[in-house]
C-alpha cells in the first residue's frame, strides 16, 4: 500500500467513526422527563436542535470526507509536515461531535444559543482552515502534486477551498447577530459543495 | 481505489460502527436498582428490551449491509447525486442506535411503548426509502449501472426493494394497533431478505 | 474484491471497534468519590475490576480475531447462511462490552458477584457456540473450503475449536462454586489459543 | 492480503478508533452548571483541561500510529509472540481515552491533580515498552525483518525508539515534583518524533 493510500484509509476511518459517534450524543429521554412533557411523542419532537445538530454535521462531515478524498485525487505524496497537517485536521473533524451536542444542547436555551452557535461555527472555521493549509502545503509549488494534476484544475481547486473558511466566518460573525442566519450559512456551504466544480472532474 | 470501492469501503465502515454502537446503549443496571429488583439476575433479565432491540436492529443493520453490497455489484459508477443520497441512506443507518434505545426504554412503559414502537418503525420506513432512492437513481436508465448488469436480476431487484418501505410501513401503522405484531413484522422482514433471490446470485 | 474478503473486513471492523469500545465501560471517579476513596489514587486503584475486564475482555476479543482470520484461511466461498451465522457470531463479539461491563460493577460486590461472572462466561459459551457453528457450517462436507485445504489441519482446527465452547462451559460451572476459579479458566483458554497449533501452521 | 498487512489494517482500525473516542470524554455543560459559572461561554472555556488532554492524546496517538506503521515497513513477517506482543500495545493504544478523561477531571482539583498526570504518564510509560517490545521482539537477531532491511537504519531505529520509555519515565517522575513540566515533556517528545529521522526515510 503506498504512503498516502494508508493515511487516506486511516482519516477515512476517523471520518466514518465521528460521523457515526455523533448519535451518541442524542440521548433517550428519561419517562420521569417524557411525562413531564406530556408524552414521549412530544418528548422526541422535543428532540428537534438534536436532529437539526445530527442532519447538518452528518451532510457537513460527509461533503468534507468526498473533500478530502479529492485532494488525494491530486497529491501522490507525503511528508511528515504534511501528515502533521493532516493530524490537527482530523482533530478537528473528531471534534465536531462535541460542539453538535453543545448546540443541541443550547439551542432551546435563551442564554447559551448564542454562544453554542458561535462554538459550532468556530469549530468549522478551524476546520476549514485546517484543511486549505493541507491543501495549499501540498499543491504550492506542486511540491506533492502528481505530474499529472492539471493545472487549471488545481487552481480552481485552490479558489474553491477558500469559500470554506470565509463562509464559516460569516457564520461566525452572524451568530452574534442572529443565530438562525447563521444555522443557515451552513445549509448553503453544504449545497455550495454539493455543486459539481467546473473543469476538475473531482467528485 | 476506483471510486465506487471508496465509497464502498466507507460505508461499510460506517455500517460496522453503527452495529457494534449499538451495545452502548444497554446500561448496567445500578447496584443500588438490583437491589430493588431483588438481586442481578432479575435485574439482567428484565434488560430483555434491550437485548430484543439489539438483536433485531443487529440482523436488520447486517442485513442491510448485505443488501448495500448487493448494489454495488451492479452499480460501477458514481456522481455527486448518488453520493448524496448515499450521505442520506447512511445518515438513517448511524442513526438506528437512539430509535433502538428508545424502543428498549419504553418498551416495558405503558403510556410510552406504541410511541416508541413508532418511532422505531419510522425509522426503518425512512432508511428502506433512503436505500430504494439509492437504487433507483443508480438502476434508472441504467445510469450507473456496469455494462454486464443483467436486467432481469435487475428488475428483480428493483421489485424486492419496495417490499422494504411497504412492510416497514405497515409494522409502523401497526404500531398503532399492536405493537408486539408491529415487531414481529421486523422479524418476518429480515427472514424475508434472508431467502436467496430468484435469477439474480446476488449475496 | 471477493466475497469473503469483504464479509472479513467488516468483520474485522466490528472486532476492531468492540475491543475499542471496552475501554469506554470505566468510568472517571467523580471528585467527591474519589474523596471518599481516599484520594485519586485510591480510587483509581479501586478500579481494578475495570483493568482486569478490560485486559481479559481484549485478550479474548483479539485471540477471536486471530482465529477468525484462520477460518477465512481455509474458507474461500460463502453464502446467505454463512454470512447469517458470521452475523450472529458478530453479534455476541460486539456484545461483550456489555458483559465485561457488568462483571467490573459487579466483582466487588457480594451479593451480585456469582451473578456477573456467570453472566459474563455465558456471553462467551454463546460465543463460542456461534464461531463452532461458523467453522463446522463451512468445513462440513468441505462446503464452503477452498481445495487446497488440507484434510488434517481441517480436522485439527474442528477438535481445537471444540475445546472453546466446553472450556467455557466449565468456566460457567465454575462461577457458581469460585468465582475465581471461573475466570482463570478464561486466563487458560487464551493461553492454550495462543500456543501454535500443531499440523496446520495457521495463525 | 498478506499476514502482516491484515494485522496492520487492524491495528490502523484501533488507532483510528481511539483517537475518535477522545472526543466522548468531553462532557457538555449542564445548563445550570453553565449558569452557575457565568454562562455558557466560561463553561466552555473552563473545559481548557480536556482541550488540552484532546490536543495531547490526539497528536500522540497520531505519532504512535505514524511510527507503528514504521516498523511495518522493516518487518516483512509475523508469528504469535509478534501478534501478542501487537495486542498489548494495542491494549495501551485503546486504554488511553481513559487517563485522558482523569486528566481532565482532576487537572482542575488541586488534590488529584498529581496522581492525574501521574496516571497519564504511567500509561504513555507503558505504551512505549510495548511499542519497544513490538520492534525489539521482531528486529532482534534480524528474526522478523525483510531481506532488504537497512542494518543501519535498523539500528538508528531501535535507537530512537528507546528514546520513548526513558522520556516518559522522565514525565512520570516529573509528575511529582511539577505537573506542568511534566505534562510539557509530552510536548517536546511530540516534537521529537515529529522530527525527520536520520539515514531511514522512514515517515
Amino acid at each position: 500500500m503506498s504512503e498516502t493510500a494508508r493515511v487516506e484509509a486511516f482519516s477515512d476511518g476517523v471520518f466514518a467513526i465521528a460521523i457515526t459517534l455523533l448519535v451518541l450524543e442524542i440521548r433517550v429521554p428519561e419517562p420521569e422527563a417524557a411525562a413531564r412533557a406530556g408524552g414521549l411523542v412530544r418528548a422526541l419532537a422535543a428532540l428537534w436542535p438534536s436532529y437539526l445538530g445530527y442532519l447538518i454535521s452528518f451532510v457537513t462531515i460527509g461533503i468534507m470526507w468526498a473533500n478530502h478524498h479529492a485532494i488525494y485525487q491530486y497529491i501522490r505524496r507525503s511528508d511528515r509536515y504534511f501528515l502533521l497537517i493532516n493530524v490537527v485536521f482530523l482533530m478537528c473533524i473528531a471534534f465536531i461531535p462535541f460542539p453538535t451536542a453543545v448546540l443541541a444542547a443550547y439551542l432551546p436555551v435563551t442564554e447559551g444559543r448564542q454562544a453554542a452557535v458561535a462554538y459550532y461555527s468556530a469549530t468549522y472555521v478551524a476546520t476549514a482552515l485546517a484543511y486549505n493549509a493541507l491543501w495549499w502545503y501540498g499543491a504550492w509549488g506542486r511540491r506533492l502534486l502528481g505530474h499529472d494534476a492539471d493545472p487549471v484544475a488545481v487552481r480552481t481547486i485552490s479558489r474553491r477551498y477558500l469559500v470554506g473558511p470565509a463562509a464559516y466566518g460569516v457564520s461566525l460573525a452572524l451568530a452574534f447577530v442572529n443565530v438562525w442566519a447563521s444555522l443557515a450559512v451552513h445549509g448553503v456551504l453544504a449545497a455550495f459543495y454539493l455543486l459539481p466544480e467546473r473543469r476538475s472532474g473531482a467528485m
